[in-house]
């Protein structure tokens, strides 16, 4: 296991973190394994932390939402890798492999979402949110018209719109802290 | 008043809203005279506003932050106006001329900050949050060196890449939604 | 009022300019109420001072033109923004109040043209403005049909790119100069 | 000699323009033995071709300024060629030819100004050129203290930045009307 | 395995290739295990795929070379990556893990070099790399000073640079033709 | 003729190069008139000299090749030239005038295809040959189709793209080396 340090902030202890934050922290680890490091290293204020987890599942855990866990992660991944964010692509991409059963998947949205095994109207989807990263303000008419054509409804829209902007905020801030992905993540689902 | 739509999404009954939210934008209204639009626009899916401004209280009330209200303003100010982001542009324009008491600096702000009546340690702060928007894959301990140099530590440096990204989140789902600013904002303050 | 410095450069007595200068800014002066700093700044060298403007009136003047002189300094705010000329853009935000008589329209040109509340002829030749100043290179006849889609004419098409070009030039001899926009401006036609 | 158009505009009967416009091109046309197209296709408009040219010559023929001819040819050709201003690049680089009796200078410059046969202090200036026509926004003391160290006064810096904004209006102008270099510039000084 | 075609070009039957190119081919498989599709992708024209190797291997296999196999694979990642190569990322990114030993390293370096676990040295040479992929005319007396303070010579540099260059044809030869890479590449090393 | 260096590496003795080497450079010699500086330059790394020549040669020289030998200079022309490599454009520039008979051609290549004397047909040409150059990973149908119905077919397209690949390589190898047009080469053709 890598020794590098998780994050160039301080790392709190989890067991004093305020109590929702760190049963939080332990019910994922149950969960997975393991303690995903975007945890610990946004623990370093747990309010921060809290408010970035509850946005997180405000987005995607939504229920009314018509994009697969698949679908999403094909947007994480794919705007990720625009955005250089390392702990994003590898641990995003373990999620990808895992919910997608294409293994292969992750890989080719990171390099070149034009060369993966998506279907064109996944190809329209990443095409769009790669704007919402890179050119928000040019947005409009025209951009919603085309992804209606490939079957996306205005609500489809606000939800791949609303994912790349907070991983936007996520990217950034791992880049800041120069956030590191466990190892763990590079070859699950593989 | 503008009869332009606020959003192109459909905009709630305020009233019709769940009870906290609805407290929320009602506070806000008496405070101010008027309920800021990324209220209204937001409400469209009332979890979402909630998550965005428990985010948004996160950071920018955070009680240690030694930037000030006018410092964060700048931020919010100058990275929007990069992202061609005109609701968070005009906004925010209102609160920084309010809390810097400087009637000039948020139109020099939003068009060029090197010509702006700002201290170097503020150009350095905005270089900073500028490069966090848009190449946060390339910050490292270069950049961190510099912002000390200017007297700021690394807790000033997660607030400068926070609000950063927080904003940067803010301007995306703004420029997706065509959130319109409140006529008012722009004359506020000057 | 501030007392910046208007340019980086000397800045000559209005009284020892050669006659048709002093007469030109002091006409000036009677009619606005006070001198814009660009005929100070530009009168360290008078004859590109007499220079510039002769050209500005050529172009801007011009009396066939069918562009309304609303939609003139549209064209300037707008690509002005663009180059981040501070000057450009809070004197003629100034006056594209006036002219428009639309008093929010300049703080939505500077910041992104696709949300500000003009014409799909009007955005038209805004874009096709700022395809003069990023990349004139690859103008084409392709640009000519589309402006003539939309009702304006080669005569029209000239208008547009020569105000363009000439504000490019103001606008970089303005950074160039550390120009300063009178305080006046950012309040006029508010 | 070529038959393809000087312009996409319409080329005037140089007898039936203005008399002192008249007087130019005729007076060019005897000491040239040719007239530059961009006398013709500017003369589609009288005013503007004397506006341009007047502001032209207060530029270029400015007698205190310390840039040599050749010095302000390589400026205009550098910037050209990055403005893809195929009227200027060939008709300037004949004169730059000429002036610097360096007969393969100008192709060098268009192409990489960082492998011709310039001294530091040239490729310094050629550098600033670039940042002015490029980059305005963010010239700074430093741009002028690095200038400063190769010798250039302020003066020499304003004559430098303001060649450039000419040139950029000159250029934008040329690629708006498909302006055609004249067959003699391609081989002149070779 | 995937089912997918290996290229949008026909790939001919290994066995009717010229002798010489049908060996190649055969002594790989052999050694791998498996016909890496550049080989079958780049054999509808055979006379290219000679090329092609022989250059390879000009520079790859240099006998005086001081770059290290990992070294020289950790170029390749890095810029494929830059030029959304999927076939060289996922190819050489199994190589780099081999050779370096590090299997953590390739997703590093093909999602953000500044975050790899690399040496000052090893991300200088991956940095001129990049500039030789982006930007190869700035490249000046600065860079090889540069290089030279990390202890790189010369002759590393041109080798950094020609494996650059060669990989940088690669690219963009696997991108017209998309070539697929073989599933196997994905997992190996890891 | 110029003193300055050739290349920034040392150059060889024509006649201690490998017996192949040699005669190729002698042969070159005497059909030229002249050895071209790149046999010069790369002649410090033989083996990579062979493998640059035969690879040159299998592109250049292919048989079956539909496109003339001035469209291929067209596309070295043009992309060099996006690509600011000083060598390739003055040596290819030189080729292109001969074969096109075009004296002009070069230089307008150079500068801006748009402006060029040339068919839509080779304006399409050169408009995906930049593409290969600049954004081979975007590339896709749409590409194809669009040069299918100028009339090329997927073997004129593989050219195109290798051409421009090839040259790619070239360029790089140009800069990094600091390559040296022969001053022949500026006038041939003219």
């Amino acid at each position: 296991m890598s020794e590098q340090p998780i994050s160039r902030y301080p790392v709190p202890d989890v067991m004093e973190l305020p109590e929702d934050m760190r049963d939080l922290i332990l019910g994922v680890q149950e969960k997975a394994g393991f303690i995903p490091n975007v945890f610990l290293a946004l623990a370093h204020r747990p309010d921060e932390l809290r408010a970035f987890f509850n946005y997180h599942d405000a987005i995607m855990l939504r229920e009314d939402s018509k994009l697969t866990k698949a679908e999403k992660e094909m947007i994480i991944v794919a705007t990720s890798s625009d955005n250089n964010c390392l702990y994003c692509v590898v641990a995003h991409g373990a999620l990808l492999r895992i919910y997608s059963k294409q293994p292969l998947l992750a890989d080719q949205l990171a390099t070149n979402h034009n060369k993966a095994d998506i279907t064109p109207r996944q190809k329209a989807m990443i095409d769009f949110a790669l704007k919402v990263s890179n050119d928000a303000g040019s947005i409009g008419d025209a951009d919603y018209e085309n992804l209606k054509s490939h079957g996306f409804d205005e609500e489809d829209i606000w939800d791949i719109g609303a994912i790349t902007a907070f991983f936007g905020l996520s990217n950034r801030m791992a880049n800041l802290t120069s956030m590191r992905p466990n190892d763990q993540f590079y070859t699950m689902g593989r």
